[in-house]
């Protein structure tokens, strides 16, 4: 059984998850090697590679775990959490440790091995950000629960081990650490000024216009002012909200818009980088509500982190967001 | 000039420097080719590849910036901070800035291009702790300054550059998030319970057993009960101490002697890992003293951190640390 593991010191939850790997032997320092077409597990016809679906979208009529899928939702093979079994919690000494109960599932964005999220359609994309909601709409359900981590690695470089496009979500008992520092950030934010901070943030960004990669009605993308990476992109939306799975009908409809236009400006800009997508939403509590805004992070991978970063969190960013969100401005779309 | 930002929503500093890399084709995913013998800028004889040195321990009376020295500490050629002007704070609307002053060194810790850290006698890495010591006492007195990392990549894979031998240091006028959360942490347990909680983990540890990896009559190495990292190891002092550059001489000669043997077992184990090393201790305040407790992590690079990992700091890590503690206590020294 996996565990979640709580730093004494720092307050961090770590998942130690011993399932796939678990002699020095075993590790290997390089990505595997993509998988290419003829076995990949995520295709048409390989239904029975993975686990059976969990949600899937069609449109003419199939059977589950048969093909004829636009999208579909899988329990990860090898999962970091294993849904089945109470929660137990229990201190070890000064030490406190619960069960690995969770959810660590795959969303298989198309049946085409080849197309990447970039070169689908806006209502592909879309679906995709359907299929998002509406399995976190399903999830919290689950009293068990206290938030769901929603990401995309796309590229070796950026942790993905398998070609086909997908992303995944890891439905957790505690509210990681990177959460918690962004909720008592904008709860603080919140106290001071009975204003949410990154309403703030879209105001003060839109009236500077030098950090402004594109904007629509709906939402703005912007290179943070202090950002950990270079390129890092955040898709805000104007209006505020909590959730992500809460989001109008048309917001999903525009962002879908906006991050192909923005991945298609980082393809053309950085030689079709790898990258991490991550969606920044509420924990499953209502006491967010008036402080929190969901938003998406995006994050080329460009630099290898190094030592410094990696063990501490602190970061040397070598591009300016104002010279990337000029960079970016600037592609011929 | 480099900057120092904070983002406004969790508040965390990042050093935004644009020296190096300016333009998105200057991006290389790939790790520099390790440099061979022949143009190591760090060898004896290529003293002129370096900016003028800080600090040498020489035995033989030889003269600055030439041959004949044991250890040398020159200024990062790439500094991500700059030692010159003043500190200027400012803000922009909501956003918060200041001038990156600081200073960035490399540590040559020896002038034999081929010999690693665990390779070096006991005397050579009491020299190379040495050397962390007497720059963070020269440092402490800039009044401008509040922090200095201290820190390690060893291998390419760990964000090494170059193959020869070194350590760097930056030193901050901010002090960063990940020190800022232990800190927080200490402080808390110390104001619960009026003990220090590095000195409760070891006393726990102790008892244990379990998660002990090697220990002596000054420190004890273990793995962390709630690692990020497989096979990560925390080399803490028995003796309540805040800050590194004040521990007694024979902590340092034990320090030396154990990180030896924790390297070496970790070279069996793991078939010569890349590593990264972080000395973790006090800022420059004595508001500290009671609840801090310097200590060493040690972190060997065997899994590729992955999206998740990278953008949220939130870790799965396949290894337990009862595992990892068992494997490096039965390899034969």
């Amino acid at each position: 059984m996996p565990e979640l593991r709580r730093d004494p010191v720092t307050g961090r939850w770590v998942i130690i998850s011993t399932g796939r790997r678990a002699r020095p032997s075993d590790f290997h320092l390089e990505p595997h090697a993509v998988v290419r077409d003829g076995y990949c597990p995520f295709c048409p016809g390989h239904e029975d590679l993975t686990p059976p679906e969990i949600l899937a979208y069609r449109t003419n009529g199939s059977g589950r775990d048969t093909p004829g899928w636009d999208l579909r939702v899988v329990p990860n093979k090898f999962p970091a959490l294993k849904v089945e079994g109470a929660l137990d919690r229990e201190g070890e000494g000064m030490f406190d440790r619960m069960n690995g109960v969770g959810a660590h599932e795959v969303i298989i964005e198309t049946p085409d091995h080849a197309k990447t999220l970039a070169a689908m359609s806006d209502d592909e994309i879309e679906r995709v950000l359907a299929a998002f909601r509406d399995r976190m709409l399903d999830l919290r359900q689950d009293r068990r629960l206290r938030y769901i981590v929603l990401f995309k690695n796309h590229g070796a470089p950026a942790g993905a081990t398998l070609e086909h496009s997908h992303s995944q979500l890891i439905a957790l008992p505690i509210v990681p650490d990177f959460v918690r520092e962004e909720l008592d950030g904008a709860r603080h934010h919140f106290a001071d000024k009975e204003r949410c901070v990154f309403c703030d943030i879209v105001r003060q960004e839109l009236a500077f216009g030098r950090r402004v990669i594109l904007e629509d009605a709906d939402h703005v993308a912007i290179a943070p002012y202090a950002p950990r990476f270079p390129f890092e992109a955040w898709l805000v939306p104007r209006r505020h909200g909590a959730r992500f799975e809460e989001a109008a009908p048309h917001e999903y409809r525009s962002l879908a818009r906006l991050l192909k236009a923005v991945l298609l400006r980082m393809n053309r800009a950085l030689e079709s980088p790898s990258y991490n997508l991550i969606v920044h939403t509420s924990p499953f509590t209502d006491e967010t509500r008036d402080f929190y805004h969901w938003h998406v992070e995006l994050m080329p991978r460009l630099t290898r982190v190094a030592g410094f970063e990696w063990g501490t969190g602190f970061y040397i960013n070598p591009t300016s967001p104002e010279e990337a969100a000029r960079v970016l401005r600037a592609v011929k779309a």
